[in-house]
């Protein structure tokens, strides 16, 4: 497997150039473009690495998952789907659209801004800093690295340049999605967006959805086993922005990316995959990396369907 | 006239059961549901009076014809509708759908609160208080009532609830429309929603605009004519909310409503009228208002059309 | 005023390389590019011409304004408005948004295709070829010219094209704004939008709504005024297509445009103008021939606000 | 198995009372609104059945699956994708919204009626009746039944009432995504919903897919593995309507239900399951059919996730 790994790098490294850094967080425009990195861990613990799974960058979306079993374990399936929806939606992801047009207004599912602000909001804690700290902690479980830390520059340019992000959460203040502090929700969900990471440590929460939400170490459950197939169903369904029909037809696992280039992707049973290419296209996704998973499910034969 | 006026109130005191409160402004909810008051303003500074016209109540959304002209004469046409479109759109007046669909995303007129907002970013100022007591000044001379103040406890509802409004300033925050302190924008649209006036005041700022612009008793033009018929026009084409092309075809003149139960209307060359009825129909007009408007246009033929 | 007729032309040439023919109707890209002709109709009978007044094009969506007073005669205002709206929309004239989002599903206003269809449907008559007939009459009557006929090769180019237009039709069907046979109606439609005229059919139009329905030959009163007002109305508030709310500002008389390059207006108790310039802008009207109108609005005080 | 069967149809039978039939099209109110029946083919041919199992039916949306497998097979992923897209969309199965909204014009995916008509408009034949018999011939393969027919009434009560299939085809020839005839195009579409079924067909149809494409008899592969894999996945992200993300969640089996009160299930590997109950829920999937299918997959752990 450690030779494939280097295989996938070298063979997709052209796709790189094909696309650009994401403009509208100027801080991330500062990653470097060309960093390519995989990391694979199966459910027995054995880690493979290749490229650049030393490189750090800031999680992005791929937190919503996590925050998403947080609140289902703090809230209850019942509470959280009563303010956010199921349903995939054909709309980017920061949208608005149909938080207007469609009654009741509630975001359709948990991996879109909207739902994902919603869900942040649902974290409980005294202060928007205590419930940062409880996130992190659970992080830090999960990925087995207690040095998981959030990048300010990035919280801060977030933060800075997020008023679409606010627009979405007032929004949903306005009709009740969320009953708490605004600018305290978009905090917890700006910092979430700014943890920075490895491959290592994305492709350790993969085997973790993968083993069902049982710590690989300990063997301890963390997560009961229903979220986190609610989970991964999300991340079948709408884990990769408006790309994600065709991402399940050509690779077929879940997964989910974020805007800082990395990929999560998880196969039940089997392994986690975490993958880093600042480099995305134009619906937000890592170029490179959707490239590199592809070639991997072909491989290995992963797809669920 | 007088005579017709005091027929009128009578004939649609009828209305006023049909109606409701704005729930979703609580403070609104206080309002005395059946008040009804009419003042005319002739152009020789005649004036006539019927029903509740001492009855105090908010400007509401009727504000924004003087805060179109304002920011006219501050800042020229051309910024103006460089920020703010001159269309009607057939969407309800918080509508937020075709900021994002329509592309340049700019709100399509100065009458619904999208571009309201983004007219009350454009008052120059220090302050957020500076740009208000600028405003009230202005108010003042048109109505050449002193004494006009802001009810506070509605500014203050309208701000502790008014995040849908939130919601539509830090999108247009997002996109470039409003460039400045956001809160501070919203502090000033939600303050000069709030200025406590009467028929009398509302039917005086028709008669100024009637006669284009100059002031009844100096003869000093306050306003540029083309700014008054930029502003006549809107409130032709979208002054009654998404019944405007209804109102325009039953009454035919330029008329704006307001929440607060509150029609300013204006017959060019002839004269002002001012109207208050809180009780509201579903489109959020004063429903005996329109009723009133309705008579008052056949009987004394105002329409343009 | 023949001279000043003379100076427009001649100074307004120079927008015509700035526009476009329709391509989405084939037959319409034959048209001549660089006509441009006006006449204006006073209400006293004199009729001055100038420029291209002789050159003929089909009057396409002008003619939705007469279809729509033979609708109101035959039908009833009461009829008419439970079908179609009164309110302007900010989509483009061939928009299917409305009718799938806003409830009850009813086209918003007779401009856009959707209402127009829709009071095509309207008109009586126990085949299509007769509503035609009736259609046709009705329009030389108005014109006083009894040559009028439909141009074959654009009817038959837009009938084979008109996928569109039949999408709209078949929705209003199906939610029951349309009850009768839908390619029936948009035959009516197609045929109505080839009928083939001269600026001077075009202003004759007009000055026949400036004389509040009543023929200028005879005296006799053909159109209840009512209804003249409403078309007037739907003219000022969404005449020219999605830039009628900036018309209604810059020039500010009721007008409609077609994307046969002809513009008709109407000035109330005054005269009616008609104008030729094939070449179009974004919105579908015609570049010079907005234009010019501006600059006849400016110099005889035209505009109603 | 047998047993089990008998027992989730005894549970289930109280939820018939909670759905209605869809009046949209007439003939389905005839329907046994009290009918429910199931049955199950495992891979190695065995048939379990119970309930209504030999009630008929119209396979309606179910057929969506398999005129694209035909699609497929005949003009390859290639061209079928470049018509009709691969993403869920949160709306309604006979929404416009997107191909007005989204650029480039494309129906979303081929389970939403506007990508089935034109998948229906790909299917080769010099006329719509030898498409349809082609058709008929590939199901009739597939479900090892050749006495498949299709029901006359249905099919000629969805053409009479069909309009907003057919505004959707119409918006469709117009921006070029059908390039046929359309109303032939549609008459495959209604013919292909009103083929007649029962659990037993849709059963082994479930089956089949859960066996890559290889006629479990013969052992011939009928259709490639990978536009199996398609099927198989569109039915898991938009095979329920825009219930489709909560039925993934909560049941985990790539389906396909129709208004006709059926629901295609496919265990990948494992067995095809055949459901009819033909009294529905709000978005249009069978009500009780639903509960049967949710029982069954916690009961045999079906669930892909």
């Amino acid at each position: 497997m450690q030779e494939f790994i280097q295989k996938i790098i070298a063979d997709n490294k052209k796709y790189i150039e094909k696309g650009t850094l994401p403009a509208y967080i100027p801080e991330l425009t500062k990653a470097k473009k060309e960093a390519l990195g995989l990391s694979i861990v199966m459910l027995d613990g054995k880690e493979y690495h290749g490229g650049d799974h030393r490189y750090k960058f800031t999680i992005q979306s791929i937190s919503k998952v996590i925050t998403l079993l947080l609140a289902l374990e703090e809230k209850g399936e019942e509470y959280v789907f009563s303010k956010v929806g199921m349903e995939p939606t054909g709309d980017p992801f920061n949208s608005m659209l149909k938080l207007e047009t469609v009654r009741p207004s509630k975001p359709f599912n948990p991996m879109i801004n909207a739902g994902a602000i919603a869900i942040s909001s649902m974290i409980e804690g005294r202060s928007s800093m205590g419930k940062v700290e409880k996130l992190l902690a659970f992080f830090r479980q999960i990925t087995d690295n207690p040095d998981l830390t959030i990048n300010e520059n990035v919280y801060l340019s977030e933060k800075r340049t997020g008023d679409r992000n606010r627009a979405l959460a007032y929004f949903m203040k306005d009709v009740g999605v969320i009953d708490k502090d605004v600018e305290g929700s978009l905090d917890v969900y700006f910092k979430q967006c700014a943890i920075e990471v490895t491959t290592q440590d994305i492709a350790r929460i993969g085997a973790f959805l993968a083993n069902d939400g049982i710590d690989l170490k300990t063997g301890k459950t963390l997560v009961h086993k229903k979220h986190i197939k609610i989970a991964k169903t999300f991340m079948f369904t709408c884990g990769m922005y408006n790309a994600s029909g065709e991402f399940a037809i050509n690779v077929g696992i879940p997964a989910k990316s974020g805007v800082g280039g990395g990929i999560l992707a998880t196969v039940p049973g089997k392994m986690g995959i975490g993958i880093v290419g600042p480099s995305l296209d134009d619906k937000g996704n890592s170029i490179a990396g959707i490239q590199m998973i592809r070639d991997l499910s072909e491989k290995y034969k992963l797809s669920i369907l």
